[in-house]
C-alpha cells in the first residue's frame, strides 16, 4: 500500500487551528509520526481562504521538510498554485489532483512531464462526479491519453473513483469497485487511491465503515489511499488485509508494523 | 448473516471452567449475551472428556433452553451423540458437523431427512483436509448428492471449506475464498459459514485478522460465522461489511446495532 499521510490538512480542525497559530511544532509531530506510520507522501493542503493559501502552503511545505524526508503530495484545488509551488519540493511528490475539469490537466501535465512526479487523478468533469463507473472509465480515457501524448508514465497516475457517501447511496462501494475494475481492466499500470472517510459521512461510528471501506476496497484492486497512519485501527486494518490478500510474504510487514506498537495498544 | 454463537464451548477456558464448576449462570449469561448480539443459533460444544460428553452436553442444552429461544447447533465429533440428542431440542437446529470422514453423513442425514434440521458440512474426508479447493469441490459435490438422495433441501447445508493458518500457509484466505466460489457456483443455494480465529494462529494482535478475515470473506460468499457476537469489534466489522456489501437496505441493521449498543464504546 502506498500511503499518502493526510494529516497535515487544514481542513481538519486541529491542524487548522496548527496552521492559525502557525504552531509549528504541531506540524512536526504529524509530519514525524505519518512517517513512521510508513507514510509515502504526506498531503499538503491549507484548507485557508485563497488569499492566504499560497503563503500558508509554503509554511507548510518549509516545515514538512525540515523535519522528515518523506516526498509531498501538494493538495489545492489550484491547479496553477500547484505547479508554482513544485520548486519548493526538495524531492518529487504528486500533484493532488487533477480530474477532467477545464484547466487541470491542461496546467499541471506539461510542468509534470519528463519528471519523477506523480498526480492524483479524480474521474469527474465539468458536470460533476459521474454516478456510473463506465462514465468514470470514458474520464480516465481521456486523462490516460493526455498523460502519454504528454510522455507521463502510467505508473504515475492515481486514479480516485470518487466514492460517494453510503448514508444517502446504498451502493457506494460496488460503484468504486466497478470503478476500480474497469479503469484497470483497461489501464493495469496506474494507482488507485481514495480518502477512506468520504463514505461514512453522517453515520454513527464511522470508523467501522471506513475500515471495512479499506479493507474491501484492497481487495478490489485499491494499492494507495489518502489515510491517517497514525491510526492503530487503520494499521491493523492494513496489514491485516494484506497479509490475508497474500500481499505480504511470510507476514512480515504485519509482524513488524506490530513490533513497531504501529497496532492498538489493548487486551484482545 | 446467519450467526453461530460459539461461547459455549468448552474448548474456550473460561466456558470449560464454567462446565467443570457447573457454573449454570455463566451459561445464561453467554446464551443471552449472544441472542442479543444476534445469533440464530447458539453452538453447544462440551469439550469434555468422552465418558462425560454426554452428560455434559445434555446439562448444557437444558440450560440453554431454559435461558432463551435461539435454536442449538449440537457440536460434537461424535454423530451418534449428536442424533442422540435431537430429541432434546426443543426446536430445529443445526448439527455440527458431518464430512466425508467415514460414518458422518451417514449417522446424521438419515436422522435430518425430513425435518428443519440444518447441517454444517466439513470439506474433508478420511485423507484429511484437502490443500486445494477442487479437491474441496470434490467433497462437497459427495455431500450435496447424498442430501440429495436423502431428501435434505440444499438450504439446509452449511458448508465449511475449512481454513487453513496464515502464519504457515500465506494463502489461506484465497483458498477458502476459492472453496467458496467453486462449490457456490455449482450449488447457489448452500450457505457458507467457518470459525473466524483459525486463520490468525500463531499471530499477534489476531482480533485484526479475524476481522478483516470476516469481511473479506463475507465480501466472497459467506452468509453465516461461527463467532462471538458479543464482541463489540466483531459487531461493527460484520454490519459495516453488510453494509457496504448493499446487503443492509438503508443500512438500518447497522443503525440498530449501533443504537443498541453493540458497538465498541468509545470516542471515535
Amino acid at each position: 500500500m502506498i500511503i499518502i499521510g493526510e494529516k497535515i490538512n487544514g481542513f481538519i480542525p486541529k491542524t487548522l487551528a496548527a496552521i492559525k497559530a502557525r504552531d509549528a511544532e504541531y506540524i512536526r509531530l504529524i509530519a514525524n509520526g505519518q512517517t513512521d506510520g510508513g507514510a509515502a507522501y504526506l498531503d499538503i493542503c491549507a484548507g485557508v481562504a485563497p488569499e492566504i493559501e499560497r503563503e500558508t502552503m509554503e509554511w507548510l511545505i518549509g516545515i514538512a521538510q525540515d523535519t522528515v524526508d518523506t516526498p509531498l503530495c501538494l493538495d489545492s484545488s489550484d491547479p496553477q498554485m500547484l505547479v508554482d509551488l513544485m520548486p519548493l519540493a526538495k524531492r518529487p511528490g504528486l500533484i493532488n489532483s487533477v480530474s477532467k475539469e477545464e484547466g487541470k490537466t491542461e496546467t499541471v501535465f506539461p510542468v509534470i512531464a519528463g519528471t519523477d512526479w506523480g498526480v492524483v487523478c479524480l474521474t469527474c468533469d465539468n458536470n460533476g462526479i459521474p454516478d456510473d463507473p463506465p462514465t468514470k472509465l470514458e474520464i480516465a480515457r481521456r486523462i490516460v491519453a493526455e498523460a502519454d501524448a504528454a510522455g507521463i508514465k502510467r505508473t504515475k497516475l492515481f486514479f480516485d473513483p470518487l466514492v460517494t457517501t453510503l448514508a444517502t447511496k446504498g451502493d457506494s462501494l460496488q460503484n468504486f469497485i466497478q470503478g476500480i475494475a474497469l479503469i484497470k481492466a483497461e489501464f493495469p499500470e496506474v494507482h488507485f487511491t481514495s480518502g477512506l472517510s468520504n463514505i461514512s459521512f453522517g453515520m454513527p461510528y464511522r470508523k467501522a465503515i471506513n475500515m471495512q471501506f479499506l479493507s474491501l476496497s484492497m481487495a478490489a484492486g485499491m494499492d494507495s489511499a489518502i489515510m491517517d497512519p497514525m491510526s492503530a485501527d487503520m494499521q491493523a486494518t492494513m496489514k491485516a488485509t494484506d497479509a490475508l490478500l497474500g500481499n505480504d510474504d511470510y507476514c512480515m510487514e504485519y509482524l513488524t508494523a506490530y513490533r513497531e506498537g504501529l497496532f492498538p495498544v489493548k487486551p484482545e
